[in-house]
């Protein structure tokens, strides 16, 4: 028996779509309506195999075009003529997912990123000097965070930017190669002005500078003309595996001089006179703020990558449910291939994991937009909380990009050659969403960064340190704290209720898997403490505290991947929940029991290993997946029209279905020999 | 305690690395030793963001370079004036995957597919009078195969040839859009000729004719100056994923004319007063005969993919070794990130995965060059070795093309941003060798050829049946053999044995793995089985067949899959037993260790599940793999470079390693700042 209701195929109506989507849609429905209800929207699209310089060209019309119809006011605060919509300016980027990957991209960097960081570390002067140029895009820029040596320890970046009270100026060096700005979008064309990532010198005139730490320098790279600027040197990325519409590029500044108003200079500012000065005294707590105020880019990559999953899959299915190959011996006609156990179980988990993060997604949008709508307001915001919108955009971040990557993958093999072709979307999603995965922080990074706040409980001391130094430093201090959270009272408790759940069908009880997905978090951080433990104390040397760490790697990892499991199906949980419509909840939860039985099925290996769940448990399991893989394909065309995509936005000729034409060509093809 | 010795890290010299690069090599080192002594070839290889066209015409000149080298002759009969040695063909054909995929997929488009297929189908007669045409490029052509509504179903093409016996000619048609023939590689530009498969009737004048199942004919396509000839269609697939300097299209036949002895008519021949004979009674039969002939296009994807994953590995290990990321705290300088467990085991699984997938390619050679080297020199092959020959190169292949998918793009996230720059060659060898999983056979559908052999035996009446018929036919005849050769005395056996191994280090130990892996793949064949059982019988109707097939769908493929890890196991045992060289075989011994433990990690679930392992020793294999990965760190550049890939090959910035820049970039940076 399973917690879900068995689904009356009558059940499902168009009305239960409509449910299914407005829960998929979330709070911002309305901005996804807008943009839905947009006819020039199919347009915003390159062809394939269109040439770099073409696919620039056309990419920078279409990003016009939006600012022009004032696309980018969304997100931007009141004061400067924006509509202070947080959460709304990520949903309306999340639907350019459907348009072209590349103009997506290239309105994230201008709007997002540089703008973004504009809007997060500048003061209201600088808001009011540059953010109505970077909305109407007549001020086109770049963010120049990463360098080709310093990608995911942004802290060490080499740039510098040192004061010099003579003439009121800051002079920004690129002092080697490996400090190079790279990878930035906007760097190798269009860009006039950059935000410029920088170690920060000054010092009262007299003395030796000192360095303040990183902090962000407006640096202009072009003149109106787009000539290059002296001392501003711009190389090209060259073609990518994808976004090929962005003008990626390097930049190195050889001491070039900007004035001192142009230092973003909210968490940290230098007077006239080199006295540096921040509300801020830790150097590594201003730094992780000062990130911290930047989480937007994240929580939209993400975003992205759940659209473009919904894509691939929306294209996949229609295939599959259009597709037909081999006979049944003695049977009539060929089989639809989505008819196949095989091909189910290669689309439907997906598809149910991409439910499961959109969710996740729509509650982390939310929890952005709260906090930051508080900010803005002048408001105070938790320092917790904070943290722990961080710590969960940065593991959404990382699930949806994995997601997206494989998802996309099973959909093009799922297509066979029609999914090698161009004209059928799914090479170029794949290879558009690829550095999603490594891109606004590195996955691997990212789940490190899940678990530093998992052990430190988003304390405040830790938000300043990386994730080596948490480790140290937790090993001091918090170990047992997290030991006594996980205590041996709690353990028996747990252990006596895996016990008592002999029951084989209790696995499949919408409580039984949040209680198995609970247990393995607990137990993997207990695990993960217990080895982190030989490190305290300042008696263990810098390379023994390193192996310490690096043997439990994997400990780390699982414990971050566990706890974002409990997470993302606490979302889906929620979903169906507040779903109003039967027809629409009974789907939603079986779909729901799809995505936590293969969560489950997937790691069965470890719940088996501790004792979590018996054999014979763990095949009913995978009994259940398959079973729900087939309970659930007469409906997998209504899970997907549920996205709610618009047909012409689909564009990829093999999702039109078309049986009749089918049928009409195998009864021509009755007789079809001919002399 | 583990099987293999500990590794003396003074042991791996530079005569290790030779040794166990020989064992890679294996029977063709002086094919792959030509070719890597060739200082032209890493000119072969076209800039990564070239424009389709000139993409097209840059391969094609280089085609004609290899065509004028001779590079065709070494698979062909001697008879026509190459060289007979068809393994040799293979790996020649595998070396191209370091230089232009584009390339490689043309030539085997050519001389494989075309040339192979006018080799493998056609007579004497035809073979002099076009081998040696195709040999030199003079006739550019292409394989008709697949359709665009049949690609793995090959036996149901549409396309018709009707024999007219009034004028000697078979009429070619394409009764229906979905019978065209579809992502045919030199149809939309260079081909001339095509090898078309039919459904093939004719009759004795004034009868009605028959149909005798799928057959090749030779149509031609355009004349000399490139015209594309009356009632020939050729629309162009546009541009791809990848593989973007092959031309490939869609051909359509209106009433096309070609005269009687176009018909490559080994298996069967059409008289001229249309009377059909073959010396293969069953057209069933015939077809599968067919097909085998043609396995040698299976073998070489295979290996271009096990050679693209080898060449991503070397790129992305060399990164791995000169890359820093974070400092470790308290530590001097930044941390090199192969040093860290994560990346280790991202990596080194892969890698092993790929040495074992390389020894395994290399026993599947020299068996297809073995079974067809006989066959040409006029001598008698075992049927059942042909199935097998035919059953492991499906098997390989698909592990091959799903192990490259897999590792390119491990790589690619391995190394960042810097992986999604197409100069880095990981874009460009994941998009070119994406489509390997489903040409040349769908890899789902391969899986289900293997098991059916593994059901069948290899048994002769069932190369005649598509894997649904089969699996009707065995319920009815062989399920009973096969419930014998696996019965209730070696079932108590292998308990006796699990219960015996309560060491749990005895999993560490060479012959427990092998032991492991046989076990599972005798038990899943057995739960295979007694879920077909039930299909036996005429009175199932055919509905309820499919039904029982599809439940057991999924058992089907963990049988295949099961059955192949073994295989794969076993010829990697093999290459380290027959390695001479104590310090390579040890080396070898570790790697090959590492790829037995973590396929016994990936299935721990399975193991657990059906009591062949207990809790901790599960456990234990994890640590062993985790102890592993740094085990064999020190040695991961030694395992590349035995891949033996030369210097100008590579080609990757990123994969020259430039230590002493970095040093002293890092000791200029000390005094950056500057006014």
């Amino acid at each position: 028996m399973t917690a879900s209701t068995p689904l009356d195929p009558e059940s499902v109506t168009p009305a239960t779509v409509v449910a299914v989507r407005r829960a998929l849609d979330g709070r911002w429905e309305n901005v996804r309506e807008e943009i839905r209800a947009r006819d020039d929207f199919a347009s915003l699209r390159v062809e394939p195999g269109t040439d770099d310089e073409t696919h620039r060209d056309r990419v920078w019309a279409m990003l016009s075009q939006l600012a022009a119809d004032g696309h980018a006011l969304l997100g931007f605060p009141t004061s400067v003529g924006g509509h202070g919509d947080i959460g709304g300016s990520v949903v309306s980027f999340e639907m350019l997912a459907f348009a072209d990957l590349s103009l997506q991209v290239k309105s994230g960097v201008q709007w997002g990123l540089f703008g973004g960081a504009i809007q997060a570390l500048g003061n209201a002067e600088q808001h009011a000097r540059y953010l109505p140029s970077v909305m109407d895009l007549s001020l086109p820029g770049c963010f120049g965070m990463t360098e080709t040596g310093h990608g995911s320890d942004v802290q060490s970046v080499h740039t510098t930017a040192t004061y010099d009270p003579r003439t009121d100026e800051f002079v920004v060096d690129t002092p080697m190669e490996s400090a190079r700005k790279d990878y930035i979008g906007n760097a190798a064309r269009d860009g006039r002005m950059a935000v410029v990532f920088v170690q920060l010198w000054s010092a009262p005139a007299g003395h030796e500078p000192e360095r303040h730490g990183v902090h962000a320098v407006l640096v202009p790279l072009r003149d109106a003309d787009g000539t290059v600027l002296p001392g501003v040197e711009i190389t090209d990325d060259g073609h990518k595996e994808g976004l090929n519409g962005v003008d990626n590029g390097r930049l190195a500044f050889r001491g070039v001089r900007v004035p001192r108003e142009n230092l973003l200079d909210r968490y940290g500012t230098v007077a006239a006179d080199g006295t540096y000065s921040s509300s801020i005294g830790s150097e590594n707590r201003r730094f992780f703020t000062m990130l911290g105020a930047l989480v937007r880019g994240r929580v939209s990559v993400s975003g992205s990558a759940v659209g473009a999953a919904m894509l691939a899959l929306t294209i996949a299915i229609r295939y599959g449910e259009a597709r037909r190959q081999f006979a049944a011996p003695g049977g009539d006609g060929e089989i639809v291939i989505l008819d196949y156990l095989a091909h189910q179980r290669k689309l439907l988990p997906l598809l149910a994991r991409t439910y499961a993060l959109r969710f996740a997604q729509n509650e982390l949008v939310e929890m952005l937009h709260e906090i930051q709508t508080t900010r803005e307001a002048g408001g105070d915001v938790d320092e917790r909380r904070q943290r722990e919108l961080e710590s969960r955009a940065a593991g959404i971040k990382a699930l949806s990009t994995w997601n997206a990557t494989e998802t996309i993958q099973v959909c093009r093999e799922a297509c066979g050659g029609q999914g090698f072709l161009s004209e059928n979307r799914l090479a170029d999603l794949r290879a558009d969403t690829d550095v999603f995965t490594t891109f606004e922080g590195d996955n691997t990074v990212l789940l490190q960064l899940v678990a530093k706040g998992l052990i430190s409980g988003y304390a405040d001391d830790f938000g300043n340190l990386d994730t080596l130094g948490t480790i140290r430093f937790v090993a001091d201090q918090v170990l047992d704290t997290v030991a006594e959270r996980t205590s041996l009272h709690a353990l028996a408790e747990r252990l006596r209720g895996a016990a008592a759940g002999g029951d084989d069908d209790a696995v499949l009880d919408a409580s039984a898997q949040i209680k198995l997905l609970d247990d393995r978090e607990e137990h993997t951080l207990d695990a993960l403490v217990r080895r982190l433990r030989p490190a305290r104390g300042k008696g263990v040397g810098a390379d023994r505290a390193f192996q310490i760490f690096n043997n439990a790697q994997d400990h780390l990892l699982r414990s971050a991947r566990s706890h974002l499991d409990g997470l993302v199906l606490d979302a889906f949980n929620r979903a169906c929940e507040s779903q109003q419509d039967p027809g629409a909840r009974t789907l939603m939860r079986q779909v729901c029991d799809l995505y936590a039985l293969s969560v489950i099925e997937a790691d069965k290996g470890w719940f088996l290993e501790h004792g979590r769940i018996s054999a014979s448990r763990s095949k009913a399991v995978t009994a259940e997946v398959n079973r729900l893989c087939q309970a659930l394909r007469p409906h997998a065309r209504a899970l997907i029209d549920a996205f709610g995509i618009p047909e012409p936005w689909i564009g990829a000729p093999i999702a039109v279905g078309d049986e009749q034409r089918r049928q009409d060509e195998a009864a021509a093809y009755a007789g079809a020999h001919r002399v």
